[in-house]
């Protein structure tokens, strides 16, 4: 019989021998590809940055908040810099540049987007408040700040809606996908997103590409701002697919919008589970008429625990 | 050009600068802060009190199971006195006491809740025999204790809820959105749920701050237990808006039952994707009348692959 | 008064006296236990393995890529074992036998299963190949990779799956439950799924332990494919439960699919929202007839903002 260590080597070769072919799976370039726990760094840097004092840094009881800003500032800009590098030779227009104009050009990027910081706390703030006039369950503001799902996923968005702009490949993406795995919301970077943006709940929660979506816009959990079809596939790509809300709008859990062409006017409500493909005028309010529902009874309304576990193919079940 | 370093020097001072307002966001006192990380701590410390021997602490190896109990109990202890005595604030009633009628406030709140363990095991207990009677899936107990998100959610929920129930603020809520984060499962700390509560699967669960949960309810993903409008804001809050649920209820996946004056009776079963905004007497059962679909053929039927990529803008689509 | 340290002693006690009884949630024998931490660490180099080069290892720099792999194999080779060794007193075909038999079972399972990962490295690149051609926003199919929780969920399924069918207890449903924890998609290790699977934002789908899954099909954000009926509870273990998807069908957002006899035939397209209990001829295109809306005007379609509040209790709300 083979001794373990024997059986370690053989494994080994055979798996080596399977990354021969030239595969997507394999790429075994490692110091060229982004860094998942980098970009999860930034935004957790990026996020201090935008609420100074909530979120604090494991250092900071040695330093002033101007020195331990400015710490985590840097840090920011390194990992950025670093990791913008990497990623803008995905992009065919610096694919030709060598190493030193790649790098000038994610310098050049890093300061460009860290400019508008300002610009996103001061959208941020509203967030902070559409959720605090619009949730009963909210006791203060810094409960949403610490604990909203749905104010992180707004945040996480707005981060990384202002390096897609820019051009960023692939780190906007990262960043989404850390907030839809930590919120259930996933709001593609590419959606714009007026002020006083609310979600409640959030788990479920679908925001495409190219969804335009006003101020006081309230969303609740398990909507869909959707394409019509997908199966065009990559000939798709870069075509208005998404639907535009207008300024003031509720959608209720469940709802589906759907469609580039689609346009939801200011005012409108949104009933929950309405499944709209077309345009809706502004001020309307829209249901879903009377669900038909069926009752139904039997003797069983006396018993007690498990009695009702008989045939009862008529209802629906998961 | 600038160097590097003027860059970095310009844009911390722009940053710095964007802080001087009093505003929401900033809040520049770190130390008075509750902190997110030592909330997960404290959940991971009662989840090992909770069920001693199923989740392993790193030191376990040179600590007897009693010894080793009461290092994480003194852990939990201290960071729930520090972190309840910081969050005390945030009520009125504590705002006026100084540092130490606080701190023996936290002391005091901290041992009241502590008293409560037992009880939890006991509830926590049902509901693991709850999941393995209701889910063929479940191979064995130990299995739904490491694996299931549905007893993580509950077990957090019941965490949270004898602290929301002592009047803490802000940590019950910290709590209870770790786990919306981590299943999906969002259960507000205020929901006061029975015994043998069980949840399968349970992404996209809602269960809103006044529901009330008798023993033996099961619940699926995607069900909301939701106020009927919450277009007041904060003027609804403390009323109760959702819904009752009595003793041996199923609710079906996808299911909304809103509202606070609406009562699901004892040995009800609800459909899935039924929306109810009215109360269901004990024993009925209620679905969806059937569903009407549309079948439509073309000659595709014979095709292989992607040719029916035409258009076919008919059916629902995202 | 008590002292704090008097405090702490008595509520040591009576928890641990609360240990006392013999109880599911007690289980006092920490070492016979499995590691959740274990186990995800064995998904995450089991991903570096499948995708060398994608993920970094920390100590990587200093590593050809040869012998970093090698080294990475080896860790998973006896976290593995390690784990395997413990779980299998679960099942009974093993419970009598002594620690050296179990070992060695342990051992003999651990590398049937790695020489599987050539295979699973097969489909996981459909799977990639999959994603790029029908998702309009992916960019390069590096973001898939990175970002996509979909194939995610897809890869631990399929590394899950073999373990599964292997006979191994509660670790397979560890590691789909952690995949389900991060992305929200909720795929129990027994279904079996053919190559080239597509999940486009995936939250809140599930697809339950007996489905069989054929090749190039598509699957959308909150689709079931459940059971009918769930109330015979552990009597129903091991039945065919969950439907069968033929090649090549496309199941759009919300759609529920339920029962083990229940068959969609090839190339077969549900749409959003529709439910279905009873097998779909190939080639089928199901959709919902048209859901009836109702709309409703009031002056308020010039209303800016905020007038909307008033009694609107005809519209669905969560």
């Amino acid at each position: 019989m083979k001794s373990l260590e024997e059986k370690i080597n053989e494994l080994t070769h055979s798996i080596l021998d399977d990354y021969k072919d030239e595969r997507t799976v394999n790429e075994i370039k490692a110091f060229d590809h982004p860094d998942n726990d980098e970009i999860i760094g930034i935004i957790e840097g990026l996020r201090r940055i935008v609420f100074p004092g909530y979120f604090r840094n494991k250092s900071y009881r040695v330093f002033t908040v101007r020195n331990n800003m400015s710490m985590i500032l840097e840090d920011v800009i390194f990992k950025l810099i670093r990791q913008i590098y990497i990623v803008l030779r995905y992009d065919e227009k610096y694919e030709k540049l060598d190493d030193n104009e790649l790098n000038n050009n994610a310098i050049r990027i890093t300061f460009e987007y860290l400019n508008k910081i300002p610009k996103i706390r001061e959208y941020i703030e509203t967030d902070v408040q559409a959720a605090y006039d619009g949730d009963p369950a909210a006791y203060n503001k810094d409960e949403i700040i610490y604990s909203y799902p749905g104010l992180y996923a707004i945040l996480v968005n707005r981060l990384a809606h202002e390096l897609f702009v820019l051009g960023v490949p692939l780190i906007p993406r990262v960043m989404t996908e850390h907030a839809h795995s930590k919120t259930g919301i996933d709001i593609h970077p590419g959606a714009t997103i007026g002020k006083y943006f609310f979600i409640d709940h959030g788990t479920g929660i679908v925001i495409g590409e190219t969804t335009e979506i006003g101020d006081y816009v309230k969303v609740y959990q398990g909507v869909t701002l959707g394409a019509l079809s997908t199966r065009g596939g990559q000939s798709l790509r870069n075509k208005k697919r998404h639907p535009t809300i207008e300024d003031n709008v509720t959608i209720y859990s469940g709802a589906s919008i759907l469609g580039g062409e689609t346009v939801v006017g200011r005012n409108a409500v949104i009933g929950g589970n309405v499944f709209i493909t077309r345009s809706v005028p502004a001020g309307a309010k829209v249901s879903v008429k009377n669900q038909e529902l069926r009752y139904n009874f039997d003797d069983s309304s006396k018993v007690e625990k498990s009695d009702l576990d008989n045939d009862e193919s008529w209802f629906y079940i998961i």
